[in-house]
């Protein structure tokens, strides 16, 4: 049951058809507004997983989507564990989960190949089409789930999915050692990007407003502010722009080596305006960056190879004061907030 | 000497030591205005080679600068082939050559790994601190230049700085044989491009305002207009922008599917607006594109790989009417203008 507000006759009629209705707790976003409702708990389908979420984080996109990003209506959340209470396939049942959002059509050349991220069709979980993880319980098909292994805590597999984000950029260009590379943005996705590029061997310098609270978290990596360092005194070979403001990818243009690439992870309001002819002339590459494969993740937390720093959770709360959770998250400096369920 | 107008006390020691100054004409710029002026020939230095001029072509860019691009001052022109008169290097003497336009410092990193188009003092000729090629004579380092094969007449032979560049693409970016090409500007550089890129089995279509006239020189190339092709109706792995103007860059990034790659070879003036978060979402890649190696263009027009249609070149002028000769390459529509010396 994807969304509450357009309910299709079909699933209007499986509801009345079924002997009990049960309830759970969500955070609704409708026309800008997030409530906590009681809505009906999400009936799967075949080949569909039941799951009881265990844990949510709140990530930047959330706080997009209040605004008015996507134009969403449903229950909001992306970033989740959850133990699988219902499903087809043996294997799963009773697991520690975590969930690829992108729900692909199933039949298209990018889902028969196994990625459904790009599907032209998709849904996403929490974002477009596919009600979310701030609530008791989601729907997501088995082919998504990834089952979390015992030695990863839940505030570790409630990270996964934006830690596979972070770790696509490895999966998208390659990074040598000698590479000198500047994460614009020390925010909560600037932070895990450092970590996983951090394993590349590369100097990683991290430039934002955190640069003390940051230094304490992550002594092994460089933290700078670019107004202290002009550029032409430094440059560098990649810059991966996770500020989500224009200025990082201004920035990220005036501190690119010639030959050198851009990553680009913020999504921005509008268009971005910059000077293409110096792409042109340093035949420099920028790179679009989204969602990530989980396994790598996963593996990356299960064998210690990237540690999530104390610090890092900035703060957890029931789902019952979920709307608080949003709030609090979304003042300026606020790492990660997770909502339990 | 590089520069005309602001001779070192040096140089002009020199020209004053010589027993008798050499003369010859030259299409001069400053402060926005081309003039045919007899100017000193230049004098070269060790391991500098003195060419005659054959031939020289009229480039976009050339237009470019008279209306201020680079902020330029001297003898404009950079695509040429000419005749070795003096130098140091035996096996140059009296060849026909053509010159890699970057003329880089010689002790970077990059200028020691034989690649000076992005050395950061690089001077550029006919365009950066570096007297051009429309002239009688001009000077570049021997190791700038690439012999040609008697096989390659002085009409392909001037189009190989061009054709570098175009090549330059298949230098950055893999394309596929399935992949579906579409370069998008149908002028000098996006026919040079197409017929690049159309080595690599792809399915290549080109773009513009020029479909009849193309149609004829290219039958085996597809040759569309946009407008008569909405997005979603057809989209494309690659696309190359070479239309020089602003709606190049908006339409690939409409025409383009996620995880394709536009390459940039315009550059524009001022800063182009366009929707990053599409970028990102799309994982798409923009990469910047300049010059190319001379090696693999010389071979290809000396072993028939490519070959230049018979219309590409527009019309020669005498270098006393190299004025004119420019005045007529900036009419719309009009291809490759050449400048005989």
């Amino acid at each position: 049951m994807d969304t509450i507000p357009a309910l299709s006759t079909e699933k209007v009629v499986i509801i009345l058809c079924s002997y009990k209705i049960k309830w759970m707790k969500a955070i609704f976003l409708k026309d800008g507004k997030l409530g906590l409702l009681d809505v009906p708990r999400p009936v799967r389908a075949k080949d569909e997983a039941l799951i009881r979420v265990r844990l949510a984080g709140v990530c930047n996109t959330d706080i997009e989507l209040v605004k008015g990003y996507m134009n969403f209506t449903g229950i909001i959340g992306h970033e989740f564990v959850g133990t699988v209470e219902e499903c087809d396939e043996d294997s799963l049942k009773g697991k520690r989960v975590t969930g690829e959002i992108n729900r692909g059509c199933g039949r298209c050349e990018l889902c028969l190949g196994g990625d459904p991220r790009h599907c032209a069709t998709r849904k996403v979980l929490g974002i477009s089409g596919l009600n979310g993880a701030f609530a008791q319980y989601l729907v997501l098909p088995e082919r998504n789930l990834s089952p979390i292994p015992d030695s990863v805590s839940d505030e570790d597999a409630v990270l996964v999915e934006p830690l596979a984000a972070a770790m696509q950029i490895l999966a998208q260009i390659e990074i040598k050692e000698e590479d000198k590379v500047l994460i614009i943005g020390d925010g909560k996705l600037g932070i895990l990007i450092s970590l996983a590029l951090n394993t590349t061997g590369a100097k990683i310098s991290l430039a934002g407003h955190h640069t003390e609270r940051n230094r304490e978290m992550m002594p092994d990596i460089e933290h700078i502010t670019l107004k202290d360092n002009p550029p032409g005194m430094v440059c560098f070979d990649v810059i991966v722009e996770a500020s989500g403001s224009l200025d990082g990818l201004e920035d990220a243009v005036r501190y690119i080596k010639p030959l050198g690439t851009i990553v680009l992870k913020s999504t921005f309001h509008g268009d971005a305006a910059f000077n293409t002819s110096l792409i042109v002339i340093n035949e420099i590459k920028i790179i679009g960056s989204r969602c990530g494969r989980f396994e790598p993740a996963i593996d990356s937390l299960a064998s210690g190879k990237i540690k999530i720093p104390s610090g890092y959770i900035a703060k957890s709360f029931q789902l019952e004061n979920g709307l608080e959770a949003i709030k609090y998250a979304e003042a300026k400096g606020v790492l990660k907030v997770l909502v339990k369920s």
